[in-house]
């Protein structure tokens, strides 16, 4: 977690690794909407473009029956998965680092729901913390009966899942009873990461419920959840509508997916952004400093001197995650897409040619 | 409430006055995304394209103290609204025909509100009705304590409220100790009807909270609800944040307000819809047909012929609100800043020269 | 709804037939908790005389595999059995004049849902009364889908369900895949009433859960819920930890439904309570005056003069129900097993000698 | 939390130490339970028994003004006064072995409030422990705003809070804008203690929000919460309403207050379940086995050899905490003012005869 503040408007005087949504959408989402716009389309998610991006995303995960769901923010897309697969006296197991813990004022709480805490190994749930968690949980009824484990792939701090660990992970979930739910904010960085060896499709087959999110990866908001069980399927729409997240425009969103995954567009602009976070990683190694853990997908935690940190703060915007000490610190730095490598180079040069 | 089933994909094949939703974007709308693409802007809300928008409407407010937030859709606007204003053993009081009542999936008691149903007068509330309704809710603690009015402007069958009607029911709400808070999801439409004698000041003087929809009049997505006491809005963005609505590229919803506050933009585009409706509504009347009700905003309740209804609809698509009898029918025809003259013109016609 | 204000405590300084939970509990009943008292048992509705009553309920239904849970309140009873069978977007249909609506502050919105109100006859719902709410809520996924009916028998204003209402409505239920729930604070005097022909094993084929007030026929405090349905039973008991309503000393209800279910105290006392609402009505019909409604059940609905009730007032209380017009009032008279035959005899001694 | 399973009902053949509900009402409570059954009363704690509680309970307070409200269990005096006090994106901080973090069913979080965890001392908060998680939630709006801290005293391990601990805590939280609520489950125990320093009194002017449990300490049912601020007390009724606690006979609750408070009953009991643990302990250290940790209220901790346990087990229930090692296992003996001299006698003289 950040030891400074939240930025203010005059920070972005500055160029900014502070996280990866501070640029609109991708050039050709963006053309994408401005194609679409004059067309008469049925409301609330039942339009032709909506349509057209259901069909490509299936298309991607080698399944076309499952249920896709657009909605707005990762916030929504997780309070409402949450609230669609649990019964009120269910529990959520998560990690004490998880988006849904740290950073969503209590969405899920105030759907009803406990989540269990969890310490994360390099931001990951295992299967030896998650049978913690069960083996603390058991005095029914009166304790929460854990019934989903939530995880996020990326993570919070940029690793990633390999297969195994996932299928290990499912498994555990299988043999309990328990549902997997991937909260896939940065879903495309984590599969085009080079330690990565998942498909979007084992991500299908491994889970029971995950979203694919397009706000941080080249559009301007949506995140598509994808929803395994018919039954779970047949009444998500319900959850959707009742969170305030059906739009009845939902073709401002339907536009984006499918453009993203018509192709290959969506995985292109992921590879981009880690590629400008190995670049970076790269650049800060080579000048000598060390990272605070390897670099996996497009964060980066670099461990600077204090004095080459307020130097790079001059010109750049980004969060000091921690202080080492009095001389050293550790600062996060987020690419994307939309990165310029001009900016980069800079921050690279300062980096290889700062002396105190 | 419509009687027929709703519509499906195919239907847009035929031109549609079935809501004021089917199109994308007014163009400027769209050209002022486009050219605010690339910047970097901070998230959540605290982009510079947000502030803007917020310094517009609060100038057409003529109050610049006042909370300003946007949400992504009527739902969460009405369900955020209410969830920040009342405590849980504290109720709505709403006209059976209201949003929140009939199309929001039970959002608000979700939220674990009560909502008191009252009924309409024309659509609207009146001081008799909600009086009514705080007589039949004065069994405390075994009743939940009626504290905020909800009403809507324009209504949801397209009537407006006038000053008079608006300042009363203010009145009573201050002498009981309600919040006032109005739907303003065609609030546009309302305060450029012929009917209406009401400012967007007025508005802000005479309630407590009320937004102003965007989604139904030029832009892509986007409510701004506006919230006069300061310590209510002070908070309010928890409550955004904890619906899922506060979306991380929130430029996206202040770009679209800038634009349409600017200068008269909003309210051009709603005068545009007014009139389109009105066009409809005379060459109805004209043609020797009735409307159930007059026409005040850009909804238009025609009782036609089931036979011309019919022939209708193999050119158009719109709502049967009702069957009259066998011979009649009550259709419903939404009119927007997007409505094509000619299909109007089309579908004048074939009201004048319909012959059984 | 009573058109008085609620009683003070001063109010009993003269016998009441206000309701019928004024005196504590039956002899017996406080009998057997005095008896019980000294043993230790497991907390949590796990000791053996909630194991006594459970089996003495299970008998008296007929059926020796059915939940049956202990919860202190009608409230509680409602709130935790809707919670239970209900997801989120899931709704309830009931009359408006039920209890969920009108006296429990609430409970079922802060739960989370919807309750879709339907127009009472003679308190009670109909087929054609479900009918319409179903047809009224269809617009899916905006509206909240009916999925439960609620009804009380005794209803709230004293009237009883017969055996071919309540199959009709489980029909109509079946056919529409709704649950049916009933509220029996009043069973006891439903099943004993001059009007029912229905038993308790009915109850439990017609229904998927209802409960068995204790309350207000001979205990303390206890409402016994019976669950059809193995997999919602499964889970019961969580829903009524959560709710609070899990006493750690689960025996003070168990000892109490015990004792009445036994044998019969439980219908005999429903049926003392019955008898004395019988004479007390043929009093009122005797000197002249009119029931507004025949006597069903334990409440007793009388027009009489308003020169009568207010000399009725100095020596008894109850509620004035409604204010025909200046010469007549509705009161509402309640009685039960423990009703003072010598009070019920002076309060209708007084009703035969008025003269004006 | 114990290692073992839930007892069954067989478990009680033998003499329980498990908890401290196994008993029913204090004699003198049942017998005040008698003498009252026959008056009428008004309903829903109305009734002059009620008041007359509330006005001993007071005058142990030495304060007329404040709010006195009887609820039936622990869990529902805990999710009320939270469900009351917050706002719905205001957060409870705990201890991680908080009441209502590991045995209320997600209560609190059912009612819309997340809960942060803290890493108790000795089952306690610190001053230390609470600014860490106010530090590590100041992230607004995307974090959920610490609003009250829940502690209980006696906590679930028995400790007890001197008035220096809570005097920092309740400065703290006055600093930090944080109510401090305190769960008094075992209030009689902490004021009881050896160790303890606070008064009732003392407990009303430190904390926001408290209750003094009843059904641990003389019982059948029934907490006690006292709420301080006049306008939280204004509207607490309306919570106990919707959570279905507010019983129709509330005079149940008041007999029991009433005669516990009325002299210095409900203190006496407390005392006479710390002497009984205070025997224990010294029969356990006497016979040169350790206890885990001092004992301070009615809770034994006690490090005993395996072989000892089981041949205790054989006529004793008791739960099993932790396993130590394969030789030593930590067991945990609850006291109450029921427990039987003889049978502790029996317990103490198998530890000091033991031999393996």
């Amino acid at each position: 977690m950040p030891a400074a503040g939240a930025p203010t408007t005059a920070v972005m005087a500055k160029y900014s690794f502070l996280d990866d949504y501070s640029e609109g959408a991708h050039p050709d989402v963006l053309a994408a909407l401005f194609r679409s716009n004059g067309t008469q389309e049925v409301g609330y998610g039942r339009d032709t473009f909506s349509e057209e991006a259901k069909h490509h995303i299936r298309t991607h995960l080698g399944d076309h029956s499952v249920g896709v769901f657009f909605v707005p923010s990762g916030t929504s897309a997780n309070a409402i998965s949450i609230a669609a697969c649990l019964r009120p006296h269910e529990a959520v197991v998560a990690a004490s680092s998880g988006h849904i813990v740290t950073r969503e004022t209590g969405a899920v709480e105030a759907s009803g729901h406990k989540i269990i805490n969890v310490v994360p190994d390099n931001g990951k749930l295992t299967v030896a913390s998650i049978s913690k968690a069960l083996d603390d949980n058991w005095h029914f009824p009166h304790m929460a009966r854990p019934r989903l484990v939530y995880i996020s792939n990326a993570t919070e701090v940029g690793t990633v899942y390999t297969k195994a660990e996932l299928t290990a992970i499912k498994r555990l979930c299988e043999d309990n009873g328990l549902l997997l739910f991937v909260d896939g904010a940065r879903i495309g960085c984590a599969l085009t990461s080079s330690k990565n060896d998942l498909t979007l499709n084992d991500m299908l087959e491994l889970t029971d419920i995950f979203w694919i999110g397009g706000t941080k990866n080249g559009a301007l908001l949506g995140e598509a959840v994808v929803v395994k069980h018919p039954r779970l399927a047949e009444d998500f729409e319900f959850f959707v509508k009742q969170h305030g997240s059906l739009l009845a425009k939902g073709r401002v969103m339907g536009v984006q997916f499918a453009e993203l995954f018509r192709d290959t567009l969506y995985f292109d602009l992921a590879r981009q952004a880690n590629r400008a976070a190995e670049k970076l990683s790269r650049a800060i190694v080579g000048a000598g400093f060390a990272l605070r853990a390897e670099t996996e997908t497009n964060q980066v935690f670099a461990v600077l001197p204090v004095g080459l940190v307020k130097t790079l703060q001059q010109s750049f915007s980004f969060y000091v995650w921690e202080k080492h000490d009095d001389e050293w610190a550790v600062i996060r730095l987020l690419t994307t897409w939309a990165t310029d490598p001009e900016q980069l180079e800079r921050f690279s040069s300062i980096v290889l040619h700062w002396t105190k």
